[in-house]
């Protein structure tokens, strides 16, 4: 393959090869690559320079000339740019798009607007989600040989369009993080002391990858106003501030009573978005879980001789199976939320579900015991009463082992517990129920 | 009745006739009191102390000399003082305990840990999941007369043992809460200047009375660290800071998240209490459920001719109530989760309402064309699958029109809309759906 020139640059571009693109490039030195790219209009400049691995692409801006290196910094949030990159399949999109250099992201971010930042998140590297999607670059930067009446000086200049000044950021030579100082600890130092005699070395950070969630869990265990995000290589890109903690917590809570109530999603706009696409976000679960209940219909379908001969038998089906799914949704509910906020350890999962299969029992002793009543007066049938007491002493205990158990299996298959819904371990129940049921009948009607 | 005298003073607290008591001591002079209750022990003075009306015990403190100021505040703390308290019917107590003076509620709040302060609540006056218990007192008070070097001097000097330096509280000669310094305004501004002219006037602020969920609201609409608490006459009691925030919005999640399973109660030690006690949490929402569910078994005992005649009819039950608690439970998560975030407002609840029923419209149609074909598949009964199918398409309509009215219903009458559980939902679509069914049936199958 001979050396890229200028032509083939071009014509592997138009014609969008960009894994021979990339194989060509990086063959390249970090000169002869931004020369190219001075060379095409800048979203198609773009497109070459988010191709470069990131070490690379560093070097590669650094020798663009000013000019190139705004109008690069502009196209980040251009409609054209976009568009070449739709033209990838999202694998490759996703295997040749590395995370922006720390450098290009703090320019970038400071001049886009965070709708131009949603927009062009795909060309930044950072998935949704994630510590990048939230952070602002909006912080202040200290080094560590300025004295505290400097550091004061530099906080004071850069107040009025920083996100926060409580926490500034000492970098060492590399731009890597190196500790941090407080302003309180700032305002109460002695004027001539030394940065990095007051910092705190060591702070807690995140990676632009860091799931938000993390983020959120991170800053409140710290008890911290930020927490500054850093790149692959250590570089410090952005800060998390409080505010975004709350806004976090809440959508992630929003998403778990989404996932329990077995709706799909989490996006806000919920109440705006059309009928049509409503109806496709729920329809998904919906039928699983009447593929589900087809089952519970089939074993009810094969008691038929047994139905004919007691038909009031039917009329117990629906408590029966309805007291497995409550049951089984508050043993659910308690283990998805314990989980969720770290109060339950999946470590003490064993012991958990035996504590639930224990209020279970007792659950289904005292509400059995009412249920026998009931069944009695209503059918007045002393062995058919029996039989759906103690069907429902066993649905009781099962619902709370199935209840208890499940986030935990869901959850060692890297599957969200919170995707155990109300709906899912009902319908789950009502095959378990109804199976328990004619079981129990055929054992003690003697069938 | 003759003046309070010691004797009788000694004699009503002892049989605590607390009501006449109180009718005594508030015709009394502030010094009389204060003379009385330096003469019983503290535990016993300090109940007396709290039935005072709010400004005259604010008075009566005053008057007590500084050992039995100390005294009386320590004994806020104390088992036998509750003890005391604990003999009178609850509302009474409510009526005659009033929330305690500014000057002893800030002074207390220092001394007591936070788990005192959760013992001490009842004596404080301070409703659980208000903003009184969630406050410190630990805050930074300026006077609008101080230079910005005498208030950064204060701040020095307060630093240490103060939970946020961060917004400084302006109070004017009454106590009352006059404006807000940020240390940002501090350090920016010139030294010289003076306190009132730079402070923000007219803050934001809450009621010791004010709910969690208020609070944390308000603190993230107005963006702000800290959010000040005054008392009813607008004194300034204490701060909530921004690490609350998350607490209480995790917590509210919580809370949504068990009610929404079905499961009351809220309190953090879920998986350390005792079994009983989790079995008496649950036992109540199973039992009222069943209760609902025997109306359905009863409308299907009531179709014992009709099932004995076309048994398969029995086997579709449970599909049909199942996907109808499915897909009300789906209406009722959205609508829930959207009044707790506030996007939903109560005022939209017609559009909303008809629009999931809308929605539960084309879910009907397009699951009811699936299960026409299991259903006949599984009977071999075209009548029959025609019934099931129509079944499904009038409760898909009937259940989003249940779970989307229904929190709004609640909120209309004062309950928690996330009362309206998975659970509860299922059930009373139970109801509805054998109801459809069996009304289908006989309309559809002219018998």
């Amino acid at each position: 393959m001979p050396a890229l020139d200028e032509y083939r640059f071009r014509e592997l571009l138009e014609s969008k090869q960009y894994k021979i693109l990339r194989q060509g490039l990086i063959e390249l030195a970090p000169s002869d690559i931004a020369d190219l790219l001075m060379r095409v209009p800048s979203e198609r400049a773009l497109i070459a320079f988010r191709l470069l691995p990131k070490g690379l692409a560093a070097d590669v801006f650094d020798h663009l000339n000013g000019t190139h290196q705004n109008r690069m910094l502009e196209s980040f949030s251009d409609q054209a740019a976009r568009a070449f990159l739709e033209g990838m399949p999202p694998d490759d999109r996703a295997e040749l798009l590395e995370e922006v250099p720390a450098v290009v992201a703090r320019k970038l971010l400071r001049i886009l607007t965070p709708d131009q930042r949603r927009i062009t998140a795909q060309l930044l590297g950072y998935e949704d989600g994630t510590a990048g999607r939230e952070m602002t670059p909006l912080f202040v930067d200290l080094r560590s040989d300025m004295t505290v009446a400097q550091a004061l000086e530099r906080v004071r200049q850069l107040a009025i369009n920083r996100e926060t000044i409580y926490e500034c950021y000492v970098m060492d030579d590399h731009r890597r993080l190196a500790g941090t100082v407080s302003l309180k600890d700032l305002v109460l130092a002695d004027r001539d002391n030394k940065v990095a005699h007051i910092m705190k070395p060591d702070p807690p950070f995140v990676f632009t990858y860091t799931d938000r969630e993390e983020v959120a869990k991170k800053l409140r265990e710290h008890d911290i106003l930020t927490i500054p995000v850093v790149d692959a290589e250590e570089r410090l890109v952005g800060i998390i501030t409080h505010d975004d903690v709350a806004d976090i917590i809440e959508e992630e809570a929003t998403e778990d009573i989404y996932r329990f109530g077995a709706v799909p999603g989490t996006e806000r706009g919920y109440f705006t978005s059309r009928i049509l696409s409503v109806v496709k976000r729920r329809v998904g679960w919906l039928f699983l879980l009447i593929l589900v209940n087809t089952v519970t219909g089939s074993i009810i379908a094969g008691q038929e001789a047994l139905l004919a001969e007691i038909v009031i038998l039917a009329a117990f089906i629906p408590l029966l199976i309805g007291t497995g799914g409550n049951v089984g949704a508050q043993s659910a509910t308690v283990v998805i939320r314990g989980l969720a906020t770290g109060e339950v350890h999946p470590s003490r999962a064993l012991k958990i579900i035996l504590r639930e299969a224990g209020v279970g029992a007792i659950l289904g002793l005292v509400l059995g015991a009412v249920v026998l009543i009931w069944a009695y007066a209503l059918g007045r049938n002393l062995q058919v009463a029996i039989v759906v007491s103690n069907t429902l002493i066993a649905i009781s205990i099962m619902a709370t082992l199935a209840g208890g158990a499940l986030p935990f299996i869901f959850r060692l298959f890297k599957l969200d517990p919170a995707l155990v819904s109300a709906p899912f371990i009902t319908t789950v129940m009502d095959i378990f129920g109804v199976a328990l049921y004619f079981f129990i009948a055929h054992l003690m009607l003697r069938l």
